[in-house]
């Protein structure tokens, strides 16, 4: 399948979340690799996979795999912070193509956010504060990342459950996600966080709500870390890297995005629209069987 | 497998729901039914329901179904608004044994409290609002049954998609769930609602907080009608008319809670007695299967 006689690897990347979160990805890759198709799979009959167990969470990413395998996809990536905290290596073992997940990324942003910090203070570096859901935070995911990276850096987690349904229904601003982000957030400073990560693909969403609490309490900036963003970046050297980057269009409307999605399409577009930042394409419905 | 002979049928009562909220059905069971056995299946790696489409729905409350009809229940009591919405006529044209939703006995609970103002007022009837899921919401199912039951009476439904994961992280009281249940009750009220159902099962555990809203908001209580009581009572009403209740006990200990759980029971308990409002027994992990 691959085009590198023409200079370019034309398959599309397969990405793929528990819902509609991991467009934020999408948005990330669309503007750092105008170039490549896209093929996103929302498995939106299932979401959220953040209340689930481990076992069951490897389970639903191995289905969501398996369609995106067959529908001839150069790489993986999981753009769910849930999914990649638990199963991105299971599925890197099992496939035979990169997959590359959000936390990984997250964490090396998150590090280098912190050396920074350390850089200009010339103190110690802050302890690096994730923001995530329960299965996230649970799962340590962050943590075992950021200690492969630097031994003298803390991760501190808080799981922030209603932030999720805050984002969904659109409550982006105002006095209730302003109270929730700040009982979240006063959680992690109080431990001690001096960066904070949007460990959740809606997140970013948020971020100007995080950003405004943070000066609140805190008198100053803080870094945010963007999780979606990273992966975004992360996927860029992979595909340099691997030498699989499609070929340069002239015309970009080459460059496709297909959305598949495991429930009903009714509501999507809209919340699709706003996740993507632009306007989505045609979604189609399958079905991931027993699953 | 019906034990008339000794004056009562001793099998149990089946229960399910998509998660743990249910267990508020189970807990007003208990007090109006000492006497009957449960088994309570709740659907944890698949919860919530509240954002599936009725199709995805429809074929989860069936799988829920057969596990309980395997276990020989002499009734199956959805104890879900979501599922009662839209599958209740579904199982019980599937199913040979009585089958009872929360909509129902929730809708006529609310026409009995409007039919009550209106008595005591002199004036016409207040519309009845109804705080659900947008499953249920969208639906349309609480209108439907008012109309079965009175012509004059109107429904306003209001979704409300935080109120489940603020009472599953146990935020009952406070700023955070009492500005996002005032947005809610502020919507009902707009539209004339002057009886508030609670159409969610979780929500018995704000009813505090819904009832603190309204007397701020109205300056006087307004009747809030607790689907989950309502369908107890039309349980202990079904047993009778059915001549299907357990022989009374002198030892009520005889009587026996089961619980299933789909996901693994992590966490599962310190909630679970929450809901229950009693110590729980061992939870059992089973498989759903293909579903």
């Amino acid at each position: 399948m691959s085009d590198s006689a023409s200079g370019g690897d034309q398959r599309p990347l397969g990405v793929f979340d528990s819902g509609l979160g991991g467009l934020t990805v999408v948005h990330a890759l669309r503007e750092a690799l105008p170039n490549e198709s896209i093929i996103y799979l929302g498995d939106t009959a299932r979401v959220p996979y953040g209340t689930r167990s481990p076992s069951t969470v490897i389970r639903y990413a191995r289905a969501c795999a398996r369609v995106l395998v067959e529908r001839k996809v150069k790489a993986l990536i999981v753009a769910c912070n849930t999914v990649s905290a638990v199963a991105v290596e299971v599925l890197r073992a099992e496939l035979d193509m990169p997959v590359i997940g959000v936390v990984a990324p997250g964490a090396l942003a998150a590090v280098r956010a912190a050396e920074e910090v350390a850089d200009r203070t010339g103190g110690p570096p802050p302890k690096i504060g994730v923001l995530g859901t329960a299965g996230t935070i649970a799962s340590g995911a962050y943590s075992r990342e950021v200690q492969k990276l630097s031994t003298r850096l803390e991760v501190v987690g808080q799981a922030a459950p209603l932030l999720v349904p805050l984002v969904e229904e659109g409550w982006l601003e105002g006095e209730v996600p302003e109270l929730a982000v700040r009982r979240y957030i006063e959680a992690l400073l109080n431990a001690g966080a001096g960066v904070v990560v949007l460990g959740c693909t809606h997140y970013p969403l948020l971020r100007p709500v995080v950003e405004k609490v943070l000066i609140e309490l805190v008198g100053h900036p803080i870094p945010v870390v963007d999780s979606a963003l990273a992966a975004g970046e992360a996927v860029c050297g992979l595909l340099q890297d691997g030498g699989i980057p499609a070929a340069s269009r002239l015309d970009l409307s080459g460059a496709t995005i297909q959305l598949l999605v495991t429930d009903q399409p009714v509501g999507f577009q809209r919340s699709a629209d706003l996740f993507l930042g632009e306007h989505t394409p045609t979604v189609e419905q399958i079905d991931l069987g027993a699953g």
